[in-house]
């Protein structure tokens, strides 16, 4: 029977782009479910870029990590002892569980997964975090109307490729940023975007998104930031509705980047611009979910992931997916259902 | 019996802040107007920063005057001639009658002027453009709460001015920001701010903020933009509302401004960064008028008017507008009622 838990902790605080060396795993005595709590062990744990912030010292919109503490992270996994009425041992559910092989933690924290509608990692995915982000960010943000041109950056990625997806339904032209040529194929070919360009092999972002756009920009959906959206915000149309998810180019300065004023341009086109956070959308997450599950299963949907094996994996597939290796939703498995 | 007609015109394209010799005057034939046109004679024209962006050559948000036209913008003046049903000579009214002494145009593009609310001059400030982009641009783009901070930049100009004053209304905190200590004066003494800052007399922007708002910034009314609007940014509370209504600091660049990338904290602060123009508001206008006409008649608005004397002297009221030299709404007055 197993005794010690291991938990990947914050060694360190990165300066620029994490490293190994600023994690470590330890092995702690496996815990305790109090009164209303579940133990949970982990199967797949989620990397995601918003982990980045929570290793600085600074407060971005939560509480940092604190240096020693295992690190944040959503995992799906299977409940092993249960000390609530709401869980049974045998159910799989989603939480806060952190990079660990178990933890405890109240059974109101978790929401069960049905395996029905997709595999267990969906609840990760598509039927989870981000693709709720994808499915609020563009559609309540930015409410994209049929002929519309949508752009989105990190276009390959867990939310990313959604939101060209959900843009499609919507009747809208859709076109991503990706870095590489095979993203740009993952997209344009499987997904059906309309049109992609890779930032990685292109001079000249101006022209290269006037070809894509030649009737310029009405909702951008930003994952990355930087000149990528210079270019995008240069080309709005008059009512353009920008959606800030994400600024995965800033998250690794070691300095903060100046660049072009934009306030005037946004005057000019009387466009919005609004950073959001999923959280802001829980009161309707269930329409989320129901809504995304439909189009999954009308094959209107697709998704990749890019799956690590074995937690002590966790810091390289995390810092692989801030250096942008992964297509789709980047998983790290940690343990075995059965 | 006048004949001709004094008109100021484009006479070139200027390069950082205008000059006087950017302007010509010249004397044309009086117009004639046509079926369903009005002949108004001016008698107070408005100068506006909007107007900079006319004189580029670029295309702003709406196209620039051609060189050598006339001049655009408001003006209230006295009907001289109506060959329409819905005016009559002796009528005042307010419309887009350009930098000129007569104009004439179609009665249907006149706003007829009842002097009883308050003088003439009003139609061109707090009862007309100035006025209702106050109270579009604080009340439906930032929709401020009772208790909440909203700072304005420009704070004793027309829009500013009223800006402050139609927050105190909404039971919120009103900061301004303006250069000098008599603009700064002005605004916390008659208007009833509860703080302003001299710009130009402070060193360190985000220390004087954050003394003036201990409890940070739920809502920005920007006019200026700029190094000004950086220190703001900086203090945005989470869910802060930004409307961009001018960008005066930026207007008379003759290279564009590099600044802070703002992204990330309007992501962190789930803030909301959103232009726009008092046109799109036309269908509400009369609402607003109703409502700023009461608060005027209350004595809960306040205003003041810098006239200059003399269509002459439009160019220079114009470039010392550009310069900050007025308090309250500058106009230029080009003529007598009677």
């Amino acid at each position: 029977m197993v005794t010690l838990n291991r938990q990947i902790t914050l060694a360190a605080r990165p300066t620029g782009m994490p490293k190994e060396s600023d994690f470590r795993m330890i092995e702690s005595p496996l815990p305790s479910p109090g009164e209303g709590e579940v133990l949970v062990r982990s199967l797949y744990l989620s990397v995601d870029p918003y982990m980045r912030g929570r290793m600085n010292e600074a407060r971005g919109y939560a509480d940092p990590v604190a240096l020693g503490a295992v690190m944040v992270g959503a995992a799906v996994g299977v409940v092993e002892e249960s000390r609530s009425p709401a869980v049974v041992k045998g159910d799989f559910a989603v939480g806060m569980l952190g990079w660990q092989d178990y933890a405890a933690l109240p059974a109101k924290d978790l929401r069960k997964v049905n395996p029905a509608p997709g595999p267990l990692t969906t609840a990760l995915g598509i039927l989870g975090m981000p693709g709720l982000t994808a499915y609020f960010g563009l559609l309540d943000i930015c409410g994209p109307k049929a002929g519309e041109t949508v752009v989105v950056s990190g276009a390959a990625g867990a939310v990313g490729s959604l939101v060209g997806q959900i843009a499609k339904i919507q009747g809208c032209r859709a076109i991503g940023i990706a870095g590489g040529q095979s993203k740009c194929d993952y997209i344009t070919g499987e997904l059906g975007f309309d049109g992609a360009f890779d930032y990685k092999a292109t001079a000249d972002y101006d022209a290269k998104l006037k070809q894509l756009c030649p009737n310029g920009v009405d909702v951008y959906f930003d994952n990355v930031g930087g000149a990528i959206s210079d270019a995008v915000f240069r080309l709005m149309n008059t009512g353009a509705r920008v959606a800030v998810c994400g600024q995965i180019s800033q998250y690794n300065l070691e300095k903060p980047e100046t660049g072009p004023r934009w306030l005037t341009q946004i005057l000019m086109r009387q466009a919005k611009v609004e950073g959001f956070l999923v959280m802001q959308f829980a009161a309707k997450y269930a329409e989320g979910l129901r809504r995304m599950a439909a189009w999954l299963k009308e094959g209107k949907l697709k998704y990749r992931e890019d799956i690590a094996a074995g937690l002590e994996n966790a810091p390289a597939a995390f810092i692989g997916m801030l250096q942008g290796r992964n297509t789709g939703k980047q998983l790290v498995k940690t343990g075995e259902a059965a």
